[in-house]
């Protein structure tokens, strides 16, 4: 099973792909999707569409898993992000019928244990789990294959979205 | 010129379209996209973005005009709206090269030469504009008229979004 999981951000988003075998989880990518900040928003939600469309045509991944948004403070960049979002979820509906979205809490569990590890806790999980010689980098290309993982160890398929 | 009003929301988003012929401002059509709460949030998304599909190939918009967000209080609900607010402007600019941004003072200063109008002056001004008997129902199909007709109104085009 490829799993792709999916950190969302508007100036950049990071993704990372796993493969499932059995209980081996093998690292296929990772890395980040960006956009000009020269750009609109507008303009640079169709990039992120196009760029995140390419990346799903190249791997086809059976699962995706992207992560919920979490904000208690400042609004604007939530606004910013979750239009992102919105366009990562659209795009993931259409290319890919299993489309699942953790929580950050759910996403530590999964990988620590602790719903509150902190980031150098999960680094050293995605780490040790992918069986890499160092955490991958940026750290929102670490984050998205932490979802993905998380989709890969948890058994509760609850949150799954049907189309 | 057809101009395209939206106005943004998760449950229910608000569209109208008016023709602008010289001066005048002749109401074409407004009315809401819904989609069930019985559905989960990326397959909302889906239909919404199918939904403002076929009223984009219909109406065949000039130009299309979306209000911004504006939050101070409830995040989860910005979240939400910010979400489907992502894929209206994806769905606007890759189906409509002329997409333009205004916000809700830009908006009420447009039609009532006061950015804190209240609602029944906001109401009041859309009927009065374009000639109608009565203010269009629901608030949100008049919110979206009031974002087109600001669009028509204004002389300010420095909020273009090019692509």
């Amino acid at each position: 099973m490829i799993v792709l999981g999916i950190d969302p951000g508007y100036a950049i988003v990071g993704y990372g792909v796993i493969e499932v075998v059995g209980s081996n989880i093998i690292p296929i990518v990772c890395g980040v999707i960006e956009t000009p900040t020269s750009e609109s928003i507008p303009v640079r939600l169709a990039m992120l569409d196009e760029k995140l469309s390419v990346l799903i045509k190249k791997y086809l991944p059976d699962a995706i898993a992207v992560e919920e948004l979490f904000f208690n403070t400042n609004t604007t960049t939530a606004i910013k992000v979750a239009q992102a979002r919105g366009v990562i979820l659209l795009n993931a509906i259409k290319q890919c019928g299993e489309l699942y979205e953790y929580t950050p809490l759910q996403v530590k569990m999964a990988l620590t244990g602790n719903g509150r590890a902190d980031k150098h806790q999960m680094q050293y999980m995605v780490k040790a789990l992918l069986g890499l010689d160092e955490a991958p980098k940026p750290d929102d290309a670490a984050d998205a294959l932490a979802v993905a993982i998380c989709h890969a160890q948890t058994t509760d398929f609850s949150k799954r979205v049907l189309n």
